[in-house]
């Protein structure tokens, strides 16, 4: 069962589910960016600037989150998203390659 | 640019619009299927019983088409898709093996 945030464990995660979430351009570019970081880099929803209203953005990462792409953090007033490239690379070997390749 | 049929040369073929393309399930479950066939195994769209009318069968098939997925021979008065393996190992290594684990 995902955990209380609806984070799936990686043995949960569908690929297709995570291609769902992966095929919006909004979705993609999260993830494309947050490839690009440093590993382990946490960053708020808010500094993606994604051209969407704020309860968009929060659907947006929402889908991310269960499909289990990224790993929301509360920080006090805000949330903050990693990447789950060890569960990732774990579950679908591979697939981050893809993207990163992908610029 | 595609050829008249609407087939992606592989460099023109783009990884969101693949992604977009597998992100529904029952084409998902076309590409998936002609994993398991042999390769070059032509199969006509009606074989794949999806529980859809004919044309949205056939729209299905046009989105897997102009992604790069499936190529779509004529056979008189039917059409046969072939997975397009060899492209799609060339464009983006690794996708479809993600698609053959996952069984």
């Amino acid at each position: 069962m995902p955990d209380d945030d609806g984070h799936p464990s990686p043995d949960e995660m569908s690929l297709l589910t995570v291609l769902n979430a992966l095929s919006d351009p909004l979705r993609y570019a999260v993830v494309s960016e947050l490839l690009r970081e440093p590993a382990g880099t946490a960053r708020t929803c808010a500094s993606f600037n994604l051209p969407v209203s704020k309860s968009t953005t929060t659907h947006h990462f929402r889908i991310l989150r269960e499909a289990g792409l990224v790993r929301q953090v509360d920080r006090g007033n805000s949330r903050a998203a990693t990447l789950r490239r060890t569960d990732l690379d774990l579950r679908f070997p591979g697939l981050l390659g893809l993207i990163d390749a992908d610029r």
